[in-house]
């Protein structure tokens, strides 16, 4: 165990926990609050219950809810003028991954100014942000307790990571009544998602027995409760026991970071607007299999918390039974199989395996990864 | 799981880490720290190290060495004078369990005034704290990590206990290193209590999936490394599975609250000063055997993290192996066996159980008990 650093937001977790949205930024010292969303979310009803909880309290607000998947900078950018033209002085996020991370990126900017190209990589935010509460409406991306923000730079066509502590919002919410909403391919895509980031963070070089725990027990509750949570909007419980998981994970993988499927994900939303779980649902048995000699034991974990049986098993075949069954889970709630099938053509992969070996989620990947082997991990799931 | 709440400082841990003292402060807005910490620490040179890295980044600073085991009431208007008259802006506790709660309940009265008896129980506490830093030097005792102070009320002599989000520290360090000062009663006593931490939170009825997971791999690894820790001052290995444990039984017992062993041991603290591991690891099996009834399948687990083979067992059996592996512990590290050794007498009995059943640690015990009933257990552990 080297020296790390661990840190969560305050969490607010259960049924009905939505209601709290205004006591919580009251308790920040918000008195106009800007409440980032996307369409999806406000046509899901969740956007007016939140302002109502704000109004009960007696908060001002602005809701914006132009982010769009995969979050763009010019985006950002009309949040931050909507911010300061409206006199905010604390930023509310209620979505998934794209609301929360736009949320979080015009934080950055209301006190910090500039452009959000300045603050690519890490620790590069020096002023403290507005006071910040994060609300999942989905179970998997988790970026209502990450330290990590992604926005598409749409000159480039890259997906930028700014990684800080200041990140972490203050407080997030997680109330799993919010994800009855979804349909079954949402809740499939980011259900996923947060698998990966269990597996990534739990075989992670920067792992440490705090973020294995949280790790190894979200993989278990994804594996007993993502096929019935896909299959019925109503599972209240199968929905709730997703939410958990997708803290667990979103804890471990915010403190242990990711890997190569992250690193070979983020081009591709970046470069072609892919919908991110999806692309990871495609990409994580393969790049399992790639990464499989470099952690045999934690893959043999990872197939017993999955509820495979490895008794009698070599270390490899234990480990292999790990990717089996992610790929059963895969196969069983209808996830896309292949890149091409979600549009992926193979002139763009070399472009591809040159941005993917840049990205910062490569450093903690358990086996290094040249361009040409990132490239033939894309070819595998074309 | 209905409606909970975590919440957990940024927390930095390894070796080496109060060198991260001094930056952790600047980063916090300080400039002029007061340093608490107690005879002991000062003793083992940790509060000289603590006060070169305060200089070392230009920081002024003021040390208070003045708290007791189980600290006072007057202790803390001392250190509030001080911290005034010093013109502080910033507390940093380094110490176990005592020097920390009095730096915490000076940084109480540092920002709301008064009398630290104003703010006993939950929630009372209005004001936000100066930043505050604490650096475990025990492995035990984890409050860096919690939002709980225990302070005596010298006159009423009991132990009052304080809690509120505000007491979480904003940055807890925890440096394996400074366990090695440690001698072998201290490092048994401490490490009872973190285990003590881990069974009660999870046996506790406001447990959930994330304490959970805490509080088992701090039961796992107290049971493999404590033996060892208590062995060997310089087994830095066993000294940094301990300070982890610790630290995971903390954020468990902080966010799921504890139970009978620390309703009965705060009495004993409060009217007798006993020291309050030594307490712990004498009431924790005979607590254990009365609460059994109430959990046997959470003991059953215990168990098993315990390393007890419970196959075959009935559920009843299985949980009683959960007693007899912490007994088989304490036995190996030389834990006192009985209240009586340490100064208790019957004619006490009474009294304490009425003070036990009024502590707000049994609210959370998943067994009522009265009066009489905790008065039959103080009896059975004399």
């Amino acid at each position: 165990m080297d020296i790390f650093k661990f840190m969560v937001p305050e969490i607010i977790f259960g049924r009905g926990t939505l209601s709290l949205i205004g006591e919580s930024a009251l308790r920040l010292g918000a008195t106009r609050v800007l409440l980032v969303s996307d369409q999806g979310v406000v046509d899901s009803g969740w956007v007016d219950e939140a302002v109502r909880h704000l109004k009960d309290v007696g908060l001002e607000y602005c809701v914006w809810s132009e982010p769009t998947e995969n979050p763009k900078d010019y985006e950002v950018d009309h949040g931050k003028e909507l911010y300061l033209e409206a006199g905010c002085d604390a930023v509310v996020g209620v979505g998934g991954g794209s609301a929360i991370d736009a949320a979080k990126a015009v934080a950055i900017l209301a006190t910090n100014g500039g452009k959000i190209h300045d603050y690519e990589g890490v620790d590069k935010i020096d002023k403290p942000l507005p006071p910040l509460i994060c609300v999942a409406t989905t179970a998997g991306a988790a970026a209502e307790v990450t330290q990590f923000v992604i926005i598409v730079d749409t000159q480039r066509k890259v997906k930028m990571t700014i990684g800080s502590k200041s990140l972490v919002p203050d407080i997030a919410i997680i109330d799993p009544i919010l994800l009855s909403t979804k349909d079954a391919r949402l809740t499939a895509n980011t259900g996923i998602d947060a698998l990966t980031h269990a597996i990534e963070a739990y075989v992670s070089v920067a792992s440490t027995p705090i973020t294995d725990i949280n790790a190894l027990r979200a993989i278990k509750m994804i594996t007993t409760s993502l096929r019935a949570s896909v299959a019925s909007r109503t599972n209240i419980e199968a929905k709730t026991n997703m939410a958990m998981a997708s803290l667990l994970a979103g804890v471990a993988m915010s403190n242990a970071i990711l890997g190569a499927v992250h690193a070979m994900a983020h081009p591709l939303g970046g470069l072609l607007n892919l919908p991110h779980g999806e692309v990871n649902s495609i990409l994580l048995p393969h790049v399992m299999r790639f990464n499989l000699i470099a952690c045999m034991d934690r893959y043999a974990d990872i197939a017993r918390a999955m509820g495979e049986n490895v008794e009698g098993l070599s270390k490899r075949d234990a480990a292999e039974k790990a990717v089996e069954a992610v790929e059963g889970l895969c196969l069983d709630i209808g996830a896309k199989r292949s890149l091409s099938e979600i549009g992926l053509q193979e002139e763009y992969i070399m472009e591809l395996s040159k941005a993917a070996a840049e990205d910062v989620c490569l450093i903690t990947n358990p086996r290094d990864a040249t361009v040409e082997e990132i490239a033939e991990i894309y070819r595998s799931a074309l």
